[in-house]
Order: structure tokens, then sequence, then C-alpha cells
């Protein structure tokens, strides 16, 4: 971990509030944390100016929770804790104030999860600015939830509209980490993923690796504002939006329909809206609209023949 | 974790070889890895076409075994032993041969310690190359090795010869991860670092830590052939070259007197010149040359007033 122009080893330690464990933080080769006893969740989530944000527009705070919170959306998607970050930064040269406000965004939504940031690599260059986290987390006592356990006859779920994030949702990502974590204590949740790539995308991802389809209902899915809005500018429908726009950042999830029928009448989690958008079938992926069922690109999964 | 132009997952899977605490491999919202019981290593680092290698020169292959080697040399230097690999990239657009050529060295030098890669982020954009490598690690039985131990008294070493590694060492980075462990099972290792800023710089990051000095003695340090071709394009002697130049990723180490005698007499590591190059005092970084002291700049630390 080498530091160049802004030396934030001093800053991280200063502002990394003490966690249990955490045995050294930033500032040596490597940050140490005392062994866990539950498996192990890592992932990591890179992103570039122009590219996840246009930083001219989001400013570096902005930037700096994006790019914590998408990697806590990751953990949130497995049913995990999130435990500790890294952080490793390219700068454009000679923007001390903007490292600061990038990692002011970045250490606020890492609070608002207690993560501790425990280390990292500044860089600075001509280039735009890429900033790329590693969050590390553990399961609960239940498991990670994979994308692979979604069978047919399963319901499919979505927490929230979606669609039109592009319209600022897509900077003010609010991590699924507790909604994920009272779900996966309410109900056997058999897959689930976080809405990145879009819904009807994300969904194809849990088909592929449980290798069934999923029949959708037009009517049900929750369609944002932002995707009206966003409608209105592109000539497309709002539930094409809804569909296809990605970085909402929900969860999409299947259960058994005992306990879909459950989450419905109950709604355990208090503020949070479950929505049942679909159910698993055997092969492909579909959406109803008025009686009418039509393959929903992309096609999900296909037994191979 | 999400994929743009190239996608990687189904390569990384076929590529991956099995390990036995890898639970969920590539393809999910995170890795999966079973807990272990020892303290946790993590590091990361991001290296950048045109900082860190210039990729028109090096080419995707030793710019790959480079990213991952640099962050094994990390773990290295507290003496642990690597786990998993996360890799996160930026591509630039349309370069699918590029990306295949980058995993094969980041894949690498993976293998050569037997590190799955778990999981990554893959992005295309207009700019250069950037990929940003998290390795974790675990610590031995004796524990991580850290920056802070050294203490007056202590005896300095250094596993290899410094300087002029922008000849080409620089890319061809060999982690000393099984000779840290040899070291540390042989001897008790007050404080350790690898050279990547430099001799001096590295050294001085120990002392900062630490909070003592060092005498190095300028007859001892071990300068590599590749400082006297530098010198000799440069004009700077090959001992400022060995003192300065830096991404050696030798190890620089202390030991109490007693178990620096016994290193020097029995060599304990095949393969591995272990040099005494230096003394630790109360404060200050000094280099003796001839019988003349001087202080050597970076100043080390010193005791605040």
């Amino acid at each position: 971990m080498a530091a160049d122009e802004f030396e934030y080893i001093s800053w991280l330690r200063a502002r990394t509030p003490a966690h249990p464990r955490v045995l050294v933080g930033p500032g040596d080769d490597c940050a140490v944390l005392a062994p866990g006893t539950r498996p192990q969740l890592v992932t990591t989530d890179m992103l570039m100016d122009g590219v996840d944000f246009v930083l001219a527009d989001a400013g570096p705070r902005r930037a700096g929770w994006k790019a914590m919170a998408v990697n806590l959306s990751d953990i949130a998607a497995m049913a995990g804790v999130p435990v500790a970050a890294v952080v490793a930064v390219a700068l454009p040269a000679g923007e001390r104030r903007l490292a600061e406000e990038l990692y002011a965004g970045l250490r606020a939504a890492a609070d608002a999860f207690a993560v501790p940031v425990v280390g990292g690599d500044t860089n600075a260059w001509a280039g735009p600015l890429v900033v790329s986290v590693t969050l590390l987390g553990e399961a609960t006592d239940r498991g990670p939830v994979t994308r692979a356990g979604a069978r047919p006859g399963d319901w499919v779920f979505v927490t929230g509209p979606c669609g039109g994030s592009l319209l600022g949702r897509h900077l003010a990502v609010a991590p699924r980490v507790r909604e994920a974590l009272a779900l996966h204590a309410a109900a056997d949740l058999h897959a689930m993923i976080d809405v990145s790539d879009g819904l009807a995308a994300d969904l194809g991802h849990i088909l592929a690796e449980s290798r069934c389809g999923a029949v959708l209902s037009a009517a049900a899915v929750p369609v944002h504002p932002d995707a009206v809005a966003r409608g209105r500018e592109t000539g497309k429908s709002p539930l094409d939006h809804a569909l296809g726009d990605g970085e909402d950042f929900e969860l999409v999830f299947t259960v058994s329909p005992a306990d879909g029928e459950r989450l419905l009448r109950e709604q355990p989690v208090p503020g949070l809206a479950l929505t049942k958008i679909g159910e698993c079938v055997d092969q492909g992926l579909w959406i109803e609209d008025a009686g009418t069922r039509r393959p929903l690109a992309p096609a999900g999964w296909a037994h191979e023949v």
C-alpha cells in the first residue's frame, strides 16, 4: 500500500472508529482482523468517472458514497453483515480537496453500517478518478443467500419500486443491508440478488444460476415515479424502464409460496413494501400483460438440449 | 460485481482451481470463504497504465503479473499466507485480447502461490488500463509481523540486492512469500516491510511505526547490478539507486543481535542471501560511510519535543 501525493493514512487512522475485530488498521502492509466464526463474504466494485458517475456533476462526495454503497449492496444481496472495507483510488493529480471529499463520502456510507475502512492504496495520475472498494462481510448463522437456490413454484419478490435511477437514485444508493437481514430472519430465502444491471437482467442471473425460469406479472412490477419521468424523456414505457434501467439496488428474491403468502400478509420489515412480481417456472423469462405471455430479454436459463 | 463487455465470470470459473476454503466462487454477489482460525490479513493495490507500468512496452500479461505480485509481496511483508484474491479492472474498450492476457498474468502469479481468484469486477471505458487487486491472507501461528516492533539495538537485514528495478525487475516481481514464512519460523522478527517505495523510505516506515532510528552501513547495502547500470544512465551513485529506487520487493526486517548473528551464521533460507545492513538506534535515519555518519532522507522518526 503505497501512497502518492495525498497521504491519507493518518487521515484514515484519525477517522476510522475502533472495531473489535480490527487488530491492525491503516498504515501497515496489510490490515489484520481477528478471525470470525462464520463464512466470510468478499466483494469488490470499481467505479470510474464518466462511467459510473460524472464527477463534474455528482461531486466527489457522492461518488465516494456510491463506491462504498454498491459494495454494501452486494453484501446485502447475500444477507450478510458487512465487516470491513479497503479502498484503492486513482486520483486526478493535484486535487487534494477532491480526495478529502471523496473520502468523506466513502466514510459516510461506511459509517452508516459501522464498517471500518482498514486500509487502502492512494495514487495520483493524469487520468480520471477511479475508486475501487473491496468489502469483507460475514454470513449470519442462517448462511449466505446465493443466486442458485430458486426453484419452480417459488414466488418472486422485489423490495421496492424500480426504474429511472439515472435521475439521481443511482448516486444516492441506499443499500438494503438491514432489510436483507430482517428478511433472512423472517423467511427461508431461496435465492437473492440486488438490482444493479436491471430488474429483468438480475432476475435472469438468479434463473441462470438456479437453472429455472420465471413469469413476471406486468401489472405487479412496482414502477418508480422516476421511471415515469424518464419515460417522458425517452419515449419508452415506464415498465420498460423499471425492468431494464438498473442501479435501483433493491433486492429481488424468491421464497416458497407458503413463505411468500406469509411475507405479504405480515410485511415483516418496517418501512419496506414487499411486492410479489411473479413466480418461478421450469425455464425461460416471461412477462404476462393482460393475459398475454411474451418472452422478456434476457431470456433467462433454458435447459440445454 | 457487474461485468461489461468482457464477461469473464465463466472464464474465471473455468480457471480457478478448487480450494478447500472457497464455498462460493466467482459469479455470485460475493465470494464466500469458510472461516479461518488465524488472524486475517487484507491488502489492496491499484496499478495504472502510465504510472505502474507502460502497457505498450510491458504488455498486459506482465501488467497482470505485477498487479497480483505486489499484493502477494504485502502479505509476505507480514509473514502471512495468501488465501484468496479479488480483481477489479477498468479495461480499454474493445480490447478483449488485452483482457485475456491481463488475466493470464494475474492468474500465473496467483497460481504460483496457490491463490484462487474468487471474484472480481470487469469494466470497460475510454481511459487507460487500471487493475486493482485485493488479497486476503492469514497469519501463521506466530502471528503477523508488523512495522511497529523494531527497537534500538536491533539488527537491520535485507533479503537481497536493491536498485535499478526500473530496468525490468519492477515488472517481474518475485514476492518473498515463502522466504518470509521461513524467516518467521527461524527467528523472532521484530518488524518487517517489503521494499516498494525504496530501501531508505521503507525502513523509514518501520522506524516511524516503531518510534526508533537506524544507522546503515554504506559498504553493507547490497547493490543490484541494475543499480550500477542505472547509475551510468543517471549519473547518480549505485548506492543512491539501491537506497532510493524502490520496487525491489525484497524484505527489510529487524531482529535481536542474537537472532541476527544466528541468521548470518546459519543462512536458514536456501537461495536467499541475508545481509545485515545496519542497526537500530534511538532516533533518526543515518548512513555511515568510511567512518562518517550523515543523515539519510527521509529522516525517520524523531522524538517529539
